[in-house]
């Protein structure tokens, strides 16, 4: 697609100095995710990956669970005024055996919870929705070391933002530490989609002893995705959120965030943490 | 409501020294924003400054630009199932004159658009939903200088990012440089409608002498919603995307990037910069 970055003329001022030269953009392009042909949400997002980032969204929703709840997925031809293809409008298709459920009006599972509106019914929502709990069975266990190697990692894979300064990035690892795979995005839950989409469709979900890293705050949706891809570590650069850590303690969600130098905070599922110095917990 | 940061206690991971340490978190809460009672979008949130960001956020979609044409906004009470009041629902009642769009499925204006998706339709839409063009007459003019002394000021105003680091901040400044008013939120676009709809509730809009500062990126979205209030030059501290930039320079507004230190970009709008060293230009 070659549509990742653009570039554009821009006035730069450095300390007084004035100059105009050319400067990458992280690309934006609204994405229009279609379900059996009917429109179900609309995302801003940096093109590629399209069908990954459809696939993942529909995990998260807790419609796509298995590689062959997909029948397939492709792109709206003619989804302009001219019939041109814009590659902005994606149609997933579901195998016969899926049952849908019902959607409300907005791209969050919660909206169709009957009980109103609270932190509770979300986290119900997720609950209900889970097409399969947390199980690494033994658990999975990290030392802090290696949690702390993980955003190195994450921004030596971090090939456009370098350039262009503007994308979130999320990325995968073994239980053992190792790069699995990463994604850049301009928006931060685009990124995580794709990368659950691209594991569904190589029939690695659950992705149950994995460790997902985010490189900036861990928020509601972003635990959400985690735990509907059975995913039992989320590490965040950044900090979490009241819902987020209420959604991974009653989830059994690992949530370690300010993943930052030798340091973290670990918000609950303290558990898989191996810990060498337990004498030193006050 | 006291619902802005959370308590919890969590487990600190310090250069290999483990404590546990009771740790403020931002709050986080979905909002749903009901227009003349109809469900029109669900957002996650921090609770506070709700009727603003309801009112913010329908400036954006083009149903309200004035106080007059908003009646009344209340919290729905019995929203759950024992019937207490979640604060969590509020539903917008406009004015009998005001004529409402046609929504689609989803948040974004251009989702009823008929030519289908792509960058270019985004565009329109945000160009036919405006309310009044970004019109400062006589131009708003900024140096470098004021611009670079607003993220400081921005930081000094963030009460609740020093406890938590969980939130994204906006503020409004005057032509001058002089800080009008700044929200914080764990939503990057919540922060800013909470800045437009309490402008709205002031009878402020259109904000055309006023500069528009966020504390990330500047997203498509973002550069939609200063323009819907006729703003004339939004500031971020990080990367604008390219659709952000595309719209800046379609609609008027003078778009900065990467304000640190002494440093910016301008991505569109430059008329409004004065440059005493105009002749370094290359």
């Amino acid at each position: 697609m070659g549509r990742v970055t653009e570039r554009r003329k821009i006035l730069r001022i450095r300390d007084g100095a004035v100059s105009t030269r050319p400067d990458t953009l992280v690309a934006e392009e609204p994405l229009e995710i279609r379900l059996n042909g009917k429109p179900l949400a609309i995302t801003m997002r940096t093109p590629g990956d399209d069908f990954a980032l459809a696939a993942g969204f529909l995990v998260s929703e807790g419609v796509l669970a298995t590689a062959s709840d997909l029948q397939n997925i492709v792109y709206c031809a003619g989804a302009t005024a001219d019939g041109s293809n814009t590659y902005n409008v994606v149609d997933v298709k579901t195998a016969p055996h899926v049952t849908l459920p019902t959607f409300g009006l907005e791209r969050n599972v919660y909206t169709s919870s009957s009980c109103g509106l609270c932190g509770k019914a979300s986290l119900d929502a997720v609950r209900t929705t889970a097409r399969w709990p947390i199980a690494d069975s033994p658990p999975v266990r990290v030392t802090p070391e290696l949690l702390a190697d993980l955003p190195e990692q994450l921004r030596a894979a971090q090939r456009v933002f370098d350039r262009t300064g503007g994308l979130h990035a999320a990325a995968l690892f073994t239980e053992g530490g190792q790069l699995l795979d990463s994604r850049e995005d301009v928006g931060r839950h685009n990124a995580v989609d794709k990368l659950i989409g691209r594991a569904l469709r190589n029939g690695s979900l659950p992705l149950s002893r994995t460790i997902l890293l985010v490189s900036g705050r861990a928020s509601f949706e972003l635990a959400q995705k985690a735990v509907m891809a059975g995913i039992p570590v989320l590490a965040a650069v950044s900090a979490p959120s009241s819902l987020a850590v209420d959604l991974a303690a009653e989830s059994g969600l690992t949530l370690v965030g300010f993943l930052r130098g030798g340091s973290m905070n670990v918000y609950a599922g303290e558990d898989r943490l191996s810990l060498r110095e337990a004498a030193a917990r006050g």
